[in-house]
């Protein structure tokens, strides 16, 4: 994409139309037949690369994990089964798994984790998302504070731990059910709130869509909601987020 | 209904067969061609009828409260325009419209009003149905708490109102947008939480499913939801749970 | 949420703010890591808790379930499997299983059963639904009286039960299918109905909307809905009404 | 489609293949540019045509109810608005409208009236359908029972018109709202019941949607269902039945 | 229900009301606990009960077809497993089972069947729905002529049926998919058309949605839509049909 | 996006990084504020561009046609109301519209009409949208064959036009109600069927979803379906379509 | 279907009324009881019929898999189980089963694959559905060029296969999750676009809904959707645009 | 809510206990009947408050505006009608009204604007979408950086823009029909991508639930949600990144 240093390459000389055309082709990606892997972010940012681990056959993953573990790049896949993780420790033995939050990881170098990100969760059942959320922003760099079972059922429970919610550069709202708790955190703190409906409860909830309603409808200010179940992509906006505020710390 | 009582009528030969079926077929209503009104619970309970106004012509509306006021029984008209006002305040000079609550009365004897009933709302937009629910409990012999505006976006205008919700026998929570009131104050409150979902919002509101969903998968416990808007409904079932509770004051 | 009486209490020297700012945060609920429990109702009410079992870790119930097997507390699961009973069962012989309404209880102190709640089905299927109703009902001190396979498509079963039906404080009318049980019941009793869709059905009954949307839409008065297959959540109402109405027996 | 005939009549040389062709082509309707009219119905029963009005334009609906207002053939226009009633009265003085029913008719010989079909609403508001459904059917030669408001929220209403209904060859029951009024009729009627779903109601009605379900769903034996609002289908429909019994008569 | 003729007979003497009553509230169905079984049916035309099997255990199940086979009556489940096939096989040796309609009987005279009643079905898929409708309608004394795998994506196969089709009473059109059998049927025959929906399809065909809403939305005249999946329902209204038509026969 | 020609024109010192970087900006569109506006088909092709209407304000409209009348090019604008019509043609009074088609067009060089490309409705009603594809397959470049009012319901219309409809290269076809005129089309015909369903219809149309699915859900092969009512996305295809064919003419 | 050649046969005594007749029945397809076999296209076009799998028994499969094998066409069942392709593989050896498509194919002469249709997908897992296509595509005659994996989140993967994509007579563009590829890819080539939704994602996706509305409502021009994961479909379509291409080759 | 300080003020003897009941029931709001009024945010950061204005009175905006007129706090007021702007500006001469981004704004001090926020369109007709968000985000103090009609069909109008979009602390990306030019930015930007779905489409758009479900299921990582046509939401979200981010500038 970036078109403008290599139209200068190619005006110096530095680079031949061919190469620069080559470049422009193959640079981006790593082709290796069922997928085009990016290892953009591992080279500039030193964190690795994120698999979407869910529907990939075990040979699928192998290759794409085989092609990190050459170059020794992190990466971590999210929705991954046990059985992806039994069969690929086999050829990768340092791999991890996370059973909670379904997570896979090769973990060459570990990022420092700084700044402060909170993950609450409405209830029990919504932890293996909040994992997810929570895993994904420490591999992205983040301190986590992880601030379980305080939906607003009974909302002493999550008054008794604002001053651990407002100390974070942005919140993780987690809750299935009614989905009530982004909304009312989002009142009470200044910082953005990521809310993330999850898929539990039953009946008129259809499988998440009564807490993603509720998010989205939100009178509360300051709420940014993701698809349900989508602890990851709530962990990596937390990131950049987290990021945003990094030049204070 | 009470077929016993006649079958022992007739029996008793008080009643003959012809005149058991013609009561079984004329007393529970009148048939005025474009309706059968019952004039049962005026009869019973001494407050009167209520008449779904919407979608009824003007004429059809005049026949029916003219029913009523040769009886001199109460009937109060929901969802009733400012047009069927005008055209029925010609031939009943005593009727009433609360242009709020869209409410059209014709009140010959009022209830007592006893026991509490708490009516809060979410926002400013919701008032209209919550004075559709308010007013009609108060029909029906409720004393009724208005305590408005009191959403979970800014929760502490809530809380600071929890002594006055407490004190009633049942609580109507209004709302629209993401709904949350409700399951918060039924939290807060040990007595059942009738929820009206409003269809103030829009976008992913979807004309009130939003606080619909929420308010039938709320967490906390202790919460009956009617339909969207329902005002009525929600002020008729106080009224039912304040009878329950009669025989405390 | 006590404020005032912290206020005070903090006033008055009897509590010091670091004591009184501990309370806030510890008293309302024991915090085990997954969950943060309540123990306020048993305090209160001599009732006991309710957990929603559904997506619970065995780990999680055993931990959740020790906290009241040490205070001898009742507490009930509801959406209970066989499998968490089993698991429990070793550790707490005491524990009952309900393999119908999937209730998994450990009873320390009965509640006495005073007023009457009736539960009516309409139909065969909607018995586990309604049995959840009915034991919650019960563990909160109700007197209940089972009403089964009345539904309206045989009105004459119905009828033949109304005396029954009249004789409660309220009504759970649980039903699937197309769901008119409850509006059909409200219309022939005074009380509040509490209406309780099922996700018996196939084809456009879409998993419990068609009798959702059936009872939301009732002409019927008096009709308060909860979510499909929600029978706690109708017995819990149903025992809040109950107890409204106790002051009279 | 009477392909049969025409080769027989092209094998005995009654036809040639050119004339068989245009026969074909020509004979089941007039094409008038706008529209394809067909005349067979007039031409098998003497009924007469039915022309769907909504959405077309005056100038449309002109050239339609020429073509049949220069044969004398019966034509009735369905959901016509008083506007194209205005402009066509100017052409066709003979053409009646019934503003009720929303029905545009030319009738030039008025089938007698036979059998009987009973039409039933939930309420006042469901009239206009049920006129619909009750105009149709007399207009393809039924005799037609009218019995109007006898919602199941009131019962008694219904059953003390049993007789009446139970004398129909079928039964039309239109219902808005929660629509539960055929699958009560369908209980206690041996006759096929034509369920149809109003757009009368608000809320989780969705325009229709909740009766229809509840339609469909019914848990009576013997109902069918049609489009909402669509109480020109129910009318033909019951008059085909009404036809099948006709022998009877 | 017939109040009547036990007024009449109370009155008359024949009958005290202490029985009246009992007749009243235990003529109509038989209480076995878990259900009330109607044996009106039975006694009034020898065609026997349908019971809806899915969802009942197999104790419920035996319990009830215990009750039939007492009495000689005959009694025909729906949407039967081969589990309780097996199940009640052991103690009613007589009981048959059709594995594609799922249907499970027990048949102690069997009825003439009269007229014609035409099954179509769009694909192969549809079959089993199509028999579960034929062998209803048979069960309830129907000729059935059944067409299988004529869907309007190849009109020449429908076609090429239709003398048989114009030949029955009324049509039975079973279709997934798009559902477009029915409309085309409609348009080429007489007789009543009923449309019935299967979940055969994939995508967003939604379980039968897509092919529910062709048929409620067809242009064509005469057609009456049942549940999706519906055989039963289908087969029942069209023996009701059929035997409007009886008399011709 | 021509990254390889400009390289090389860099390359070859024929563009100077800065003229390069400026063409890749400003090239492909001239940028008028509101808007950027292609000019590039209108310089390869010369049939010229297509502007969505709806929803832009009239100086929108004045300043994105002006672009286009300056340089002489073809512009059509589609859903363009009449009062956008009025307020331009004061300024460009070349302008015309056609308000079946609510088609805006500015033409300077009007195409040669080739090949063939049908389109067909299922009802008069369609005819709107209808007109809208054809009219834009005729802006750019199709020879089109309208074939109006030819439903299923009754199909012998169809069947009598069929030889027209197999004579183009693809056929389109417009329904709305239960949309299955283009399943029957496409089972009758080799060529592509693009199918658009209309919004017209009522109740559990959904106001195009019914067609909608039907279209999605259909059983013959070689169905492409476009948005509900979207008449120019038709025939945008099928002149693409009818382009590929064209050698061939 | 056609009549003409019929009528002509039949007026030069080439054929009898009752050979035509039963030419008319007969010719189009073989009833094999369960299904009715096309084997038109076999003789029309050499390419052979297709089979939808889902659903089908494995007697009914091989029954119609014998039917085509006795004749020596090609047939080619979609959606087709592993273990349809074990039992038949008992009776036909020949018989050729790709996993990932979900393809069972019997081919005795194989076409020869000619002009060009890009298939691209979005990402690894929509690769069965692109499959499904390509192999359709190619079973009809097409060569096909498989780009897979350049979803345009990462969009310089899509842009460095722009001359392989260019270079197709039209582009069947499969994507899950938001589906987004079809439409930047329409916006970036002049070819038909056929989009493929399918059911690849979670949470707000809905089952392939979410990719669906996608395709149906971009702004990009040339985009024909069919269903969700309806790669045959979109193979077969493609497969009539190459061959209107086919005389330029 | 602060609870601590008021304990601390009353351990110390500076509050009484009903001075800081008072404080805690009086202080967070003003209470003027219909509404409760913050006047939080202006104190603390001097940014005035917004309201909503849709559905209020104008009796209920001249209130709330008086209430902060009188304070001389700066209040915007979204969603607000020229009738509103008309009737307040009479009382408030120094009311602004912008008619695109319909704000009602009283400004008594203009915040200083440091950072940058990107305000990204699809298309022309989400302009007004897209200034709501702006003009937000200008209020509470970002500098807003404008960039139109970049929609994804022609996507070298996005690419010519990157250098400014990659500019800002975050992107607020505003698009209707399919909605996919968020997906496209967050795989071109490393900011926080904020999503904006508008209600422009027609069809199977369903007034903004396509780009909606677009959004919520990108493959692109960083992107966060709003409601459908809430750009408020998405410029308050924006502000608070910013504000993130302040350190730096």
């Amino acid at each position: 994409m970036d078109t403008y240093k290599l139209l200068e390459q190619v005006k110096n000389g530095e680079l031949s139309i061919a190469e620069a055309e080559e470049q422009l082709k193959k640079l981006p990606y790593e082709d290796i037949g069922c997928a085009k892997i990016d290892h953009h972010r591992s080279l500039r940012s030193g964190f690795g690369e994120v698999i979407y681990s869910a529907g990939k056959t075990v040979e699928q993953m192998r290759a794409i994990y085989r092609s990190f573990y050459e170059r020794r790049e992190n990466v971590m896949g999210t929705r991954a089964s046990r059985d992806q993780y039994l069969a690929l420790s086999q050829e990768f033995p340092e791999i991890e798994y996370d059973e909670t939050a379904r997570i896979l990881g090769l973990y060459f170098n570990r990022p420092r984790q700084t700044g402060c990100v909170a993950v609450c969760t409405g209830g029990t059942s919504d932890i293996p998302v909040a994992e997810e959320a929570a895993q994904t922003a420490e591999y992205f760099g983040c301190r986590v504070n992880r601030i379980y079972d305080v939906g607003v059922a009974g909302i002493h429970r999550l008054i008794s731990k604002l001053d651990d919610i407002r100390g974070a550069n942005c919140v993780i709202a987690v809750a299935g059910m009614e989905g009530a708790l982004p909304g009312v955190v989002a009142g009470l703190v200044e910082r953005p709130v990521i809310a993330v409906p999850t898929s539990i409860g039953y009946g008129a909830n259809f499988q998440g869509i009564a807490p993603l309603l509720t998010m989205l409808n939100s009178c509360a200010e300051g709420i940014a909601t993701v698809n349900i179940d989508n602890g990851f992509g709530a962990g990596y906006l937390a990131a950049q987020m987290n990021r945003l505020a990094g030049s204070k710390s």
